[in-house]
C-alpha cells in the first residue's frame, strides 16, 4: 500500500482496511478537525486513538482563588483514584505550596572543531557575542527569548547548550529554528562544523543529570504538610511510616538501582496530564527526573515535597489546538496564550498533581494495599 | 463538586460543564465501551481524548512472511513523517533483523532488618527458597512465572528484586499481587518487615541503570544494513556522516549530558506507539533506556542498531482491550493472548520503529533538517 | 636524558639530579628492596615517596578474638583523628559488625561481531561453556577461579564480564592473562575478533553503576550501634543529628549531585590504608561507591552502616612485598597468602575503618566542627 | 595500647612494636622533618610507607620550552613503563597541547529550611549578595578568591555550591574555613539551618555528574595528534584499532557499565602523580571522571584527548612540603607558591600524563599485549 496516494484520513483508513482486512471503524470515530490534525500534528492520519479520560480534584493550591479539576487521559486502572485522593489529603490540609522558574527548553548543538585551539576560541565567541546570538533568537519568534548559554568541550566536540524561554508554548520548534540559525552563525563566525543541532547535550526527551540539575523549560516545586489526622483519616496511615517508605525506598532504593529522579511514580501522573493535553507524550521520560523527599515535621504532621526539574508544557501550539486537549486545558483555565503565565499556572498544577500522586502511592505502599488498589480497580484480568 | 455523586460518564461529564461553565462535547464524543472503561481503566471518567493516529511503513522485519504498517498516535507533527522515511531505508535494505528476549517484568520490595545478620539471614532465605517462590507465584495466575530473583542488602535494608513472565500481558498487577504474596511469607519466615512491595530497584517507570543493563519486560534488539545508494538516495546523505552524528551526539554529547540511554528520539516512537495500542504511557521512560550505534561497515555501507532494554508491553489486559487500542493492535497482527508470542511480535516491531526512528533521525541532522523538517509540517506555531 | 640507559636507582637518580640541577637525597633515601621494586613494581624507578604513616585504633570487629590497629599513610592533617575517634566510638559500643563476600575481580572484554545474529551466537556459546572457561582460567594459577560470567550486546559489540575469585591476590594480572587466554578461545571457536581484553564492562579503576551494583573483588558491610552516651561523649552531638546529616547530606545531597556511591568521604579511608599496605591506589576509585546508612534506631541509639561495594585488596603480590608495607600488613596481622582469608579478614577491616572514618565525619558535621579540626591540626597554611 | 600518651613517632612506633610483637624498623625509616610531618599532616604518625617513585619522559607539552620528567609513586608494575611510551609517542608527534582553566574547588553546605517559602527566600538571598559573600571569603587568606555560587533546593534542604579560587594551594581547609563562615553568615541572614558545611553537592573526593560537568579545582584538556608512523613505530599498531578500542570500549563499553567519565585507566596516572607528589590520595577518585577521545583525522593520523574536569593539586601546603614531596615537585620545576601558576603549570602536566597513559593503553589494548606486559614486568606472581 502505497500511503501517499491518499489524501484524506478516510481514504487512508479504507486503504488499510481493505489491505489488512481489519475493520479500524472506531480508529474512524472523531470529532476533532482532520485537516489541521493531518497537516500539523499527525502524518498519515487515519483516524484517533481514543484515550479515557477521568478527573482528579479539587486540588487545592495555596493562593489560587480558585480549585482545580485535573484531567487525567490514562488507561491504567487506580490511578485516576490515587491522585484523587492525594488530592484530598492535600485539601483537607490546606492545600500545595507552589514555585515554578522559567529556566528554559534547551537545545545544544555539537560542533566538530580541528581540536582544542579552536574549541576555545568558539567557547570564547560565543561568550563574548551572548547579546548578539539573544537577538538572532529573537528574530525567530517575539515568543521566544534565550535564558543562558553554557559551553563545553570533548576532544573536537564542543557543544553549546542554549535554554530560551517560549513563552506559554512548549516551543521546541521554535527552538530548534532560532538553535539552528545560531549555529550557522556560529560557523560562520568561528570555522567549527555544526555536526548536529541536536547534539543531545540538552537533552530532549531523555532522561540526563543536566536536566535534573539545570532543568528544562520550568523547574516545578510543590510541598504540602499533611496534618497527622488527614494522614490517619485519607491516608489510613501514619507520617511515621510514609517517611519511612520516604526514606527505604524512595531514597536508598533509588540509589541502589541507579535511578535518575528519586521519586515513586512521577511519571503516572505526568503521562496522563500530558496525554489529556496535547502535550508530547515523550517529555514524560524528563517528568520522571523528579525528586520527592517526605519526613515527619517538629509538628508530627507530614511534609511532603516535589521537585520536578523539567516541566515541558504549553498552552498553545502543539497539540493543544485540537479538539479534546483543548478542552482538558480549558476544564483547568490554562487554556490559551500570553507571555508564559498560562504556561507556568499549568506547570504548577502538574507540579502539585504529581505531588498528590506521590502521596497516594506512599501511603498504599506504607499499608501495602497497592495490590488490592490494582486488584479492585483492574480486575479486568490485567 | 463531589465526583462521587455521579454515576456515569455522561453525568459526570455534564455535572462538570456546569460546574466550570465549559464545553465538553468533543471529550463526549467517543465510541468505546464506556462500562468498560470507567470500570477497569479510568476511574471518574468523564470521556476521553482523541489522539490523532498515522501510520508508518510497510516496516519490513526480515524472516517475517508480512510487512507491518505501525499506528503512531501522536500530536508532535513530523514525527510520523520521519518514522516512515526510516522505514523506507530499512526496507530498501532488506529488512530489520530483530531479536527479543523475555527478562521478566520486575518488581522489587525493601524489606526493613535489624541489622546486617538478619539481613543476610534473608538474602539467604530467597537464594534457598527460589523454588518454593516460583510455585506462589505461579499460584496467583497461570500468566505469570518467576524467572529470576536478586538481593541486596544496604545497612537495615534489604531489596529483592523479582522478574516474572508475564505472557501477553504487561502484567505489573499480576506481579504486584505475586510480589505481595510472596513478601508477606518472607515477612513470616525471616521475620523482616516490609515496608514497601515496590522498593524502587524494580524500578518501574523510572529510569535506572538496572533497566538499562538488566532489562525489563523485553529486550529487544532491531538492526539493519543500510547500503550507500539508500542513504543517499532515501535519506539524502551519506553513511559517514551519519556515522559521525552517530558519534559525537549520540555517544559523547550523552556521555557529556549524564544520561542514562545514549539513544536520540526513542521515547517519541516508544511514545506513539503505546499510546495507540493502550499500553501504559509512564512505561515511555524505561523505552528513553535505549542505545544506539551508527557505523560504517567494511563495504561502506551503514550499520545502524538499537538496543532497548525495557519493552513493557501487552497485547491483552490493561487498554489494549479498549475499541481503538484493540483496532491499533489488530492493524500489525499481534493482538491477543497465548504464551508471550503476541507480546514477542509487537516488542520486536517496536524495536524495529524505534530503528526507523533513529535511522530517520541521524539523517535529519546530518543533513542539518530538522529545523525544516518542522518548519514545514508543524507550521502552526508551535 | 635517555631514562633507559641508567641501570640501577642510584645512577637513575643522579643522573636526573645532574641533568635538572636538583638535588634528590630524600627521594634517594630508603630501605626497601631496589632490586625487588625496581623490577617488578616501578620501571624507571629512582627512589621512593615518603608517606607519613600513622595508627587508627584499637578498632574493634565483633567476634574477632583481638583489636586492630589500623595503619593509614596519608598527607591530610586531621584524618587519622578523624578515623580514630570513629574507633573510639565504636570500641566502646561493642564493636563494628562485618559482612564480607568475594563477588570477584571483574575482566569484561569486548568483542566485534558482524551483528546481532553472531553476536547472539557468541553469547548462547559463552552461556554453554562456562565450565570450559572455567577450567581455562584455573588452568593459569591455582589462586585464581572463575566465579561468574555474564554477556551484553551493543550493535556490533559484544561484552563478556567475567569475576574470578584470586585468593589471596588483589589479582588483576593473573585476572587479565585468564581473560586474554578464555578471550582467544572465545575469538576461535565463534569467529567474534577481540577489540579489547578490557572493555570496560569491567570496570577496573573507574567509577560505575555495575561496580556499585555487582561489587568487585569483595563486597563488605559494616555497622555499629552507638549508644546515645556514646555519641555524646565521644562524638558531642546526638544521633538524631546525624541521622539528619546523614538524610539531608548523604541521601539527599548525593542524589542531586549525582553521585555514585552515597557516602561522606569513604575514599578518603581507603586511600590510606590502600597506600600504607601496598594496593593500587587507583582502586580508591572504586572505595569510593560506598553507600553509608545512619538512623535512630528503636532504643534511641545511632545505627551506622556502610556498604563497601569493590573492595580489591590483596595481602600477597603487587605492592604488599615491600618492607614498609609488608610491615604495614603484619601490624595488623594479615600479611602472607593461603585460600583468601587473609584478604578476607583484611577487607573486613577496610571495611569497619571506612565505618570509623564516616561516622567521625558526620559527627563532625553535625557539630559543624569540620574547619575547626582542620584549622589546628593542619595549621600549615593549606 | 593508649596512641595518646606517646608523645614522639619513636615511641609510638616502638609501643606498637612491643604491643604487637612485630618488626616495624623499615616504617621507621626515614628522612622526612617528623615534627612537622606528625602536627600537619599525620597524627599518630609511627613513620612512613616507602613508596616507589620511578620517572616517566621527557614529557613534551607545546609551547614550553623545555621537557618534563613527571615523577610517578606506584607499586603497580608496568605502569611507569606504559606512560613513558605514551610519552615517547607524544615527542615524536610534536608534542601535547594543553588548555588549563580554573573553576574552582567547590564546598557546598545544606541548609534546613521550614519549606519552599524559606528555601526561596534563602537562594534569593545568596544570589543578592554574591559579592559579600565574596568579601566574607577573602578576609579568610589572601590566597583565596570566591568564583561562583549556585543554589538548589529539594524538598527542606536548600544547597549551595560554591567554587572558589585557592592560587596554587590545592586549599580545601581554607575553602571550608570559608564556606563555614559564610554559612554562619546565611544561617543569621535568613533563618536557614546550617546541617553540614559540605552537603555532598561539593563533591569532595566522590565520583559525581557535577564535578564532570562543572569541573572542580581546575578543568585541563590535552590533546596530541600522532601520526601514523610513529603510531607503527612506537605503539606498534595502527590509528584506525586505537580508534576503534576509543569507540567500542572507552564510549560503548563505558556507557553499558554505568560509567562516570568515559577512560581508560585515568586513575593510574593521577594515582602515581598524587602520591609522588603529597597530594590527596583521596582526590583521585575526581581524575576518574576523565573523559578520552580517540579518533582517526583526515591525514589517517591518530587524534587523541583527554578532558580532565576535576585536577586538585596544590604546590604549597598539604603534603607538598614534605622532603620527597618537594623534591617530585622540583623535578617538575612546579614547586612553591604564587598566584597559582604553579599550581596550573602542574595541572597541564598531569593532563599530558594522562593522555599519555591514555595513548599507551588504547595501543596495548589494540595489540593485545596488555596480558604480556604485566606477565613480563610484574613476574612476581601477583
Amino acid at each position: 500500500m502505497n500511503l501517499r496516494t491518499h489524501k484524506t484520513v478516510t481514504d487512508r483508513r479504507k486503504a488499510l482496511e481493505r489491505e489488512l482486512a481489519v475493520d479500524l471503524k472506531n480508529i474512524g470515530h472523531f470529532s476533532l478537525d482532520e485537516t489541521m490534525a493531518s497537516s500539523r500534528n499527525c502524518e498519515n492520519m487515519i483516524g484517533v486513538a481514543q484515550i479515557p479520560m477521568g478527573i482528579a480534584g479539587p486540588l487545592k493550591i495555596r493562593f489560587q482563588p480558585k480549585e482545580y479539576y485535573v484531567p487525567l487521559a490514562t488507561t491504567e486502572g487506580a490511578l485516576v483514584a490515587s491522585v484523587n485522593r492525594g488530592c484530598k489529603a492535600i485539601a483537607e490540609s490546606g492545600g500545595a505550596l507552589v514555585h515554578v522558574e522559567r529556566v528554559g527548553a534547551s537545545r545544544g548543538p555539537v560542533f566538530r572543531v580541528s581540536g582544542l585551539d579552536q574549541g576555545r576560541q568558539v567557547m570564547q565567541w560565543v561568550a563574548a557575542h551572548e547579546k548578539d546570538l539573544y537577538v538572532l533568537a529573537s528574530a525567530v519568534s517575539s515568543h521566544i527569548s534565550l535564558l543562558s548559554v553554557e559551553t563545553q568541550m570533548v576532544g573536537k566536540n564542543v557543544f553549546v547548550r542554549f535554554a530560551f524561554d517560549t513563552s506559554d508554548a512548549m516551543g521546541m520548534n521554535m527552538v530548534t529554528i532560532a538553535t539552528t540559525r545560531i549555529s550557522q552563525t556560529i560557523e560562520k563566525e568561528t570555522g567549527a562544523v555544526l555536526v548536529a543541532a541536536a547534539g543531545n547535550i540538552d537533552s530532549d526527551k531523555k532522561p540526563s543529570w543536566i536536566s535534573l540539575y539545570e532543568g528544562r523549560g520550568r523547574k516545578v516545586w510543590a510541598e504540602a504538610v499533611i496534618s497527622r489526622e488527614v494522614v490517619a483519616g485519607v491516608l489510613k496511615t501514619t507520617p511515621e511510616q510514609i517517611a519511612e517508605v520516604g526514606l527505604r525506598k524512595t531514597l536508598i532504593g533509588s540509589a541502589v538501582a541507579g535511578l535518575l529522579g528519586h521519586n515513586n511514580h512521577a511519571a503516572n501522573v505526568i503521562a496522563a496530564v500530558y496525554i489529556a493535553t496535547g502535550q508530547d507524550g515523550a517529555h514524560v521520560v524528563e517528568g520522571s527526573l523528579t525528586m520527592t523527599t517526605a519526613e515527619v515535621d517538629e509538628d508530627k504532621n507530614l511534609y511532603v515535597s516535589v521537585y520536578v526539574p523539567a516541566v515541558l508544557v504549553g498552552t498553545v501550539g502543539g497539540g493543544t489546538g485540537l479538539a479534546t486537549q483543548a478542552e482538558a486545558l480549558r476544564i483547568m483555565g490554562v487554556d490559551g496564550g500570553g507571555k508564559g503565565e498560562h504556561a507556568d499556572a499549568f506547570a504548577g498544577i502538574v507540579g502539585a498533581a504529581v505531588l498528590a500522586g506521590e502521596v497516594s502511592l506512599l501511603a498504599s505502599l506504607a499499608t501495602n494495599t497497592l495490590a488490592c488498589a490494582h486488584q479492585v480497580l483492574a480486575r479486568g484480568g490485567k
